[in-house]
Order: C-alpha cells, then structure tokens, then sequence
C-alpha cells in the first residue's frame, strides 16, 4: 500500500473534521470493538455520507501506518466524482450520442485501472460504479489507469439499479453483459444512447442490477476457457460502439 | 519469483545434462566473470539451441536460490513449444482459416498471460514469439493466463522476421498494429488467412518486423491518451476477426 500513503488520514478529530467538512472518502477502517464516542460518531457521520465502514482489529490498522492513528484510518478519494445528469447534460449539448459504462462489482484495482484507460481512449462519457463493493479508486488505481483515472468522470452512486432507472427514464438503452444468453455483441444496436453493465469475472453482473437491463449481451467465444479478463470484455464493448457508430451507414 | 521456484535447475552437470538431452529452458543466468571450463560448454550448448544467456553477479544467483548453483540457474520451459509448420497444417486440415498472434518484445509477464487467455477464448491458432526479449513463459505468465497457456500453442521462432517470410510465403496476410497510420482495424479484411503483429506498449513493433508485413493497422481512438494496454488491444483485435469471420455474408 505504499502508493496509497499519500491519500491516508488518520486520528480521530481530522477524521471527524474531514467528515464534516463533507471531503470525500473511498472507505474507513474503523478498529473493533468500537467504544470510543468519537469513533461512533465517526460512524454516523460515514454512513449518512454513504461510505462504506470496515471494522479491524488493531494489527491491521497498525499495520498501514506507525503514526497514531487512534483506532482510525481513513482512504481520502483522490478523485472528483460527477452527477450522471450533468454527464448527460453535457454530452448533449456537446452533440454526442451518450455511452456510459457501468461496472458492477469490480474490486480489482489494476482490472479498475485498465478499464478506466480504454474508456478514455475509446471515448466512453463516463464510468457508474456503485459506493460499496466497487474497487477502492486510490494511488494503485490511478497508476494503473495510467493517469486515465483524471481524465474520465467517474459517477459514484449509492445503488447501481437507482441509476440504471435513470437511464431508462431518460430514453437510454441499458445492455448487460451476460455468459450466458443474450444476443452476440455485434448485433446490439449501440447506435443510440446506451449505458453498458460489466460484472466482476467470478459472479458476473448482480441478477438484481442484470434485471432492471433493457438487453443481455455477450462476447461470441471459441476457446474452452469460458471468460476473458474484465478490462478486455471493456476494451471490446467499448471498440464495438465506437465501431458501430463510426462506419458509413 | 516464488511462484517459478518448481521451474529452477540449477547446477553446473544437471544443467549440462538437461542441455545434452535438449530439454527446454527460457533462460540461463549464468554468473559473471566465466571462467570454468563447464560453464563455457553450457554457455556453448545454450547459443546452439538459441536458448537466452544473461550474466549476472554472484549475488543476484544468490537472491534467486540459496541451493549450491555453482553459478548457473536454468529456468526451465514450463511449455511445449509448437513448429507453424505443424499448426498451420492442423489448422487446414480442420478446415479453419488461420489465425495467428505475433507478439514482439511483449516483456510484461501478467500481460502475456492476459493476451494468452484472450486468444485461447477467441480462437487465436497459436502465438509466435521471438526466442530471446519475449516475457518469460515460466509459472508466473500460467498463473496470469488462467491455465491459457497449456491450451493455446506458442511457437517461439528465432527470428520474427523469419516467421513473417514464412506466412508471405504460404499465402497468410500479415498485419502490423501501427498507432500512426495505416487503415482503420475494421477496414481490415480478416476473413482471408492472417498473422496479427503487436508490439510493446513502450515501442511499439519494430520497424525490421513492421517491414515485413503486408499491411498497416491501428484501432481507432477517440481520447486523449494514446495507447491502449497490450491486452486490451490484442482482445479486440481478435474480437474484431471472428466478428468478420462470423457475420453472415
């Protein structure tokens, strides 16, 4: 975690100051049992802003930093995150036909990071994860972003299924990526707006995210191994679009 | 390198004896000043098969086993290595069209393996590699690629621009990726037989091997970084050929 150490906050009162001065965090770890009132406070406050709280025991948090910690040890978020509606604002006014990627449950932070730069270069408006259970977007994810991390807004939402109701509402198709049925990439429409759903390469997308999608989709293969890596699936959505929506009609 | 250790021979008469029985080895570290007589007929043995030599310090053998190497550790091939000859024949006589990946100077182990996989699960028919500045194929680059690497073959060639005089003269069309010219990936016509080349993503493919191919290509990008990761790039590109290949006419 040594690239992370830049983003450490640590000690209760800049913590609880941090908090309610509403600066963003990617988590807390909060050491257990928790008695202390400032720590539940701490709590309080990281729920009600929505981030996510993980209980250690002592070791762990001493095992992060040296440095006094008192039983609390925050990750600040290095980046800005940004309101689908002002992503879709702007990429309309900028005449652009919306593609927003929504990644379900990816915690890997190099797969996070390779995904992030083929958005970027493959022209993707923005990246939709979820505020628990998403890859923790710190020093590590930005290296592996290759510095792609400042360059595509990421939309941090509490729920994946309240964005995706957005989407449907504002008239843009929801594909998920599915193993097992579903229709061959090639013949989606992504001419129109589209927002895409990747799940991590073990579950898949959530079936709760999977059922508010107006399309399943997948990726034809010919191997016996039944997967490629995440970061790939993403690179080939995203070419396919940008295919689609380049070639002469 | 704690995941290679079951892949090291070391010692001076079993790697002389290994040599002797001509069994694979990726790499030899032989150490540096070289006086002993044994040591230069393995080094000897070692040229004759193409087999890369490196020549370290004491220390650095040291670092890498504390068993008694008297100055020469052999990373042992953990793969059967394939002649085009034979895959190309294979891959007529099961009436398919070939499909070949040609990686030059692809160093990174974890996206050797990402590339492995990605061409196991979209019908790549083998990768070519060069026999010295190619990742090392030992337990690492297997883990990486999911177990792709037992399944996709490799044929390791002593020179890429051998391989590539090859393919010209067996009718294969061979496409260079080049990110400043060429045509457009899905201008490309892939339904005919090709060999695919891509090169590092520091240096992209050399220009003696970039030479010898009939045709240019890049894939299209829209943002401002320039490159995708090798992985990603290759995972299109196979993408892109069965989509042509399957597409009804």
């Amino acid at each position: 975690m040594a690239s992370s150490e830049d983003y450490l906050i640590y000690g209760r009162h800049p913590i609880l100051e941090a908090l309610k001065e509403e600066k963003p965090f990617e988590k807390l770890l909060v050491q257990k049992p928790t008695t202390a009132p400032e720590l539940k406070q701490i709590i309080t406050l990281a729920n009600a802003a929505g981030i996510p709280v993980q209980f250690v025991p002592l070791q762990k948090l001493n095992s992060i930093t040296r440095k006094n910690h008192q039983g609390v040890i925050g990750y600040a978020s290095v980046l800005t995150y940004y309101l689908i509606e002002d992503i879709l604002e702007k990429v309309y006014a900028d005449g652009r036909t919306p593609l927003f990627l929504i990644l379900d449950q990816i915690t890997d932070v190099r797969n996070f990071g390779a995904i992030a730069r083929s958005a970027e270069c493959l022209g993707a408006d923005a990246i939709v994860v979820p505020a628990k259970g998403s890859a923790l977007l710190s020093g590590d994810a930005m290296k592996a972003s290759a510095g792609a991390l400042n360059k595509v807004p990421i939309c941090k939402v509490r729920f994946l299924t309240d964005a995706i109701d957005f989407f449907n509402l504002n008239g843009i198709q929801v594909y998920s990526s599915d193993v097992k049925g579903g229709k061959p990439l090639s013949q989606c429409d992504f001419t129109v707006p589209v927002a895409v759903i990747l799940g991590s390469e073990e579950k898949g997308v959530s079936p709760s995210v999977a059922a508010k999608a107006n399309a399943r989709f997948y990726i034809p293969m010919i191997g016996e191994l039944d997967s490629l890596n995440v970061s790939v699936s993403a690179g080939i959505v995203l070419y396919e679009v940008q295919r689609q929506r380049t070639i002469p009609a």
